[in-house]
């Protein structure tokens, strides 16, 4: 069994506006120092073997139901997972 | 300048419906192979250097505005900033 984590973010020339309210928040609290804030989405899979390439099926996954390739970018990491 | 970069993950002993909900589409769209799905976020912060120490700021940030602490876990990379 593998672990994937998958990072969706939004694209450089999207705007997010869930960031720059969260920017204002932070301003508000006195966290001036904080110049940008981009939010995006973090997945975790536990992801049994198969016959199936992993990466294959990792990006299918990302490019059919988990991000939107129009205004998202993705990346990810495989880690084999600890057993419980 | 650095980027700080915050995983949100829900705790271990949450229950995520939205992972859940994902897995199911998933094993609809023939991904059996995934046994688990959680769903958390991630956030990219660009901070300024100042006198305060960024190790401080950002877990004050997470514990009083990001994050909420009694359902959520997080952690933090901090690396060099790009300039574009």
């Amino acid at each position: 069994m593998k672990k994937v984590k998958i990072y969706v973010t939004l694209r450089e020339s999207v705007l997010d506006p869930q960031g720059s309210a969260v920017m204002g928040a932070l301003h508000t609290m006195g966290y001036n120092e904080v110049a940008d804030v981009r939010i995006g989405k973090y997945l975790e899979l536990q992801v049994d073997d198969s016959e199936r390439a992993l990466d294959v099926i990792v990006k299918e996954m990302c490019e059919k139901l988990l991000t939107n390739t129009v205004i998202e970018d993705y990346r990810y990491d495989v880690e084999e997972a600890v057993s419980k």
